[in-house]
């Protein structure tokens, strides 16, 4: 009934068939040596992938779930700063509304963030700031490091979504000073949706929320954690559990540092492919901001609709993104997460190619050519 | 390096081999019509066995992630009466007293509920009412339709926590006036653990809360659900949707009326075996409070550690569950739910009998024949 697609998305992503096995194991019991021999392993592969020695914590549900753990248990009544440049930075600044006294840092999606108006405000006592690593929805990289920085010098806690940066491209969350980093599984790590990983710091766990909710109280999955075997506060979903363990396991194979320089190299490859067809990419770039190196954006030339160059592609099966929310019908993005590497770009690039063609609009010259050049370099 | 163990827990329970291999399928778009269809199969099938026709949702979260969605969003800053007489009735009022004016009205854990007390503090305004149907950690059924209709006399919202019954025992959310029920995947629906499923009437909607969580905020689940195809607020857990489509459509096959007589049947079973060792059951029914069909507590008798009944099982592969908290140590409880039928309540039985027979313990008549009694009736 449904085909096999090929997701060129910026998350879900294509799963290695030991990854999606590793879900099939009968179910045990949670409170367990197998269970917390599991927990543990996937916390000894993730922290050096974070560049972290803080506590590490797997929660049971999307990335979104550990954005709120974070505020939730970190950020209550608080002065919280939120840079936005896209969808998930100002979804980010929603959630600490709930929480706490937020203040969105706006720019125009895919612009580089305001550093100036941050440190004013952390002047003016600002106690939290959230950032956005890697902005899919625009996609951009974001300066952690330099964010990190500000933050720390103002004494404010740092929380960074590095949701879909962790695992395809360089995270440093201790040199970086995030008090907080959150990565989720269904992006570069490979793993199925529906879990989130959280690391936080000594100096986090110090300023801890009193009330803070339920399901999403890092307090209490941190004392569970600290238990042996390893053991989650409420019942966790183990198939994805085990299936994040596998992903981890195969990451540490690769090598943290091949994997990132391979998800340099595919993104490169989108990225010349586009500037060979003369397409305007979406992030605006500068010396402290970057295009994302997990997912590649470019605007449609003028009278292309989406359908005509996604739509054609996801015929083929082949999916990737298109714009979200102000960005719907402009842009298309590509995604180059996990276990993404030459062929499923150069088929990707080529479709793409393909779908312009077939419209009858003239590119500029052949990208596929250019993605070839880098691929092969 | 670990052994296939026979889980006779209260959740979670073993599961098809079906059920298991649903997950290993590749990743997908969760904004697609694959998994769309996906959710509305899971929806439709649950409706029936949850006894309503009230919006049904499913959260990427734990049974407890379900509870907290139901406060969080329909009795913030409520007064909030949680009836308790056990574990998760008093974990209930913890997640009620984060949100709302929370008071619990306690009885001894598997003791009658204090109904009475119950109808005075609806008298003085209390606005929601949360009750744990079938409390697993004293083995107890709590009468849902009296307090349903209780709550309902006095206006009240109703929030039943039906997460280990719902699929293994009588539900009627309707008939008795639940505004909101939830059950949990790893329970007697037989799916892996990770997936709540909560239904809400428009009574409910009508007093949603105005300030509600971002993960479990269950009026932006209804406005994703609503989208054709259907879709979640966030990124969901896939593998666990496909993989409770396949444990529901199991459930259809079986028919909801045979499964509970089923569970009824084992339950029995279990039941007969331990009074016919002359061991005193964990709970105090009365007309309105029975036996638990889904799990069967007894105490161990005096001088008996747990260790010599249910550490020797577990070695041999036969996982029940012990006491928790106050009855650590105290008690030992045999879930039924799921697939659990006769092979394995004799299996089980029979062990537990080999296990007094083994540290010379003089049980007062044959459990296994009584178990056997019922089971081939």
């Amino acid at each position: 009934m449904y085909n096999e697609t090929l997701l060129m998305m910026p998350g879900p992503v294509p799963m290695p068939e030991s990854i999606r096995n590793a879900m099939t194991r009968q179910a045990i019991n949670h409170r367990s040596q197998e269970f917390g021999d599991c927990y543990a392993d996937i916390v000894r592969i993730l922290k050096p992938i974070f560049g972290t020695k803080n506590d590490m914590l797997v929660l049971s549900g999307s990335g979104t779930a550990g954005l709120e753990a974070a505020i939730g248990s970190f950020a209550k009544g608080k002065k919280i700063v939120s840079l936005a440049n896209g969808k998930f930075g100002e979804r980010f600044s929603q959630i600490a509304a709930i929480y706490g006294e937020s203040l969105m840092i706006e720019s125009e999606w895919g612009h580089p963030l305001k550093l100036e108006e941050l440190k004013e405000n952390l002047e003016n006592g600002a106690e939290v700031v959230t950032l956005v690593h890697n902005e899919t929805s625009a996609a951009i990289l974001n300066p952690a490091r330099e964010i990190g920085k500000l933050a720390r010098k103002y004494d404010a806690i740092f929380i960074l979504d590095a949701i879909t940066s962790i695992g395809g491209d360089l995270v440093e969350t201790d040199k970086w000073e995030a008090d907080v980093a959150i990565v989720g599984s269904q992006k570069c790590l490979a793993a199925p949706a529906g879990l989130a990983a959280v690391s936080v710091s000594q100096r986090a766990w110090d300023r801890l929320s009193e009330a803070r909710p339920f399901y999403l109280d890092l307090k209490k999955a941190k004392k569970l954690a600290d238990n042996k075997p390893m053991e989650t506060p409420t019942t966790p979903a183990v198939p994805l559990f085990l299936a994040l363990r596998e992903a981890c396991k195969l990451i540490e194979v690769e090598g943290i540092e091949n994997r990132i320089a391979r998800h340099h190299k595919m993104s490169a490859a989108v990225r010349a492919a586009g500037v060979a067809w003369g397409l305007v990419p979406v992030p605006q770039t500068d010396e402290l901001h970057k295009a994302s190196n997990t997912v590649t954006g470019f605007f449609y030339p003028t009278g292309i609709e989406d359908s005509q160059i996604r739509g054609f592609c996801k015929k083929m099966n082949i999916e990737f993104a298109g714009g979200q929310d102000r960005f719907r019908g402009k842009i298309f993005r590509i995604g180059n997460m996990g276990i993404i590497d030459a062929p499923e770009i150069l088929v990707t690039v080529a479709a793409v190619q393909m779908a312009f063609k077939k419209i009858g609009y003239k590119l500029e010259d052949d990208g596929l050519a250019a993605a070839i050049e880098i691929l092969s370099s």
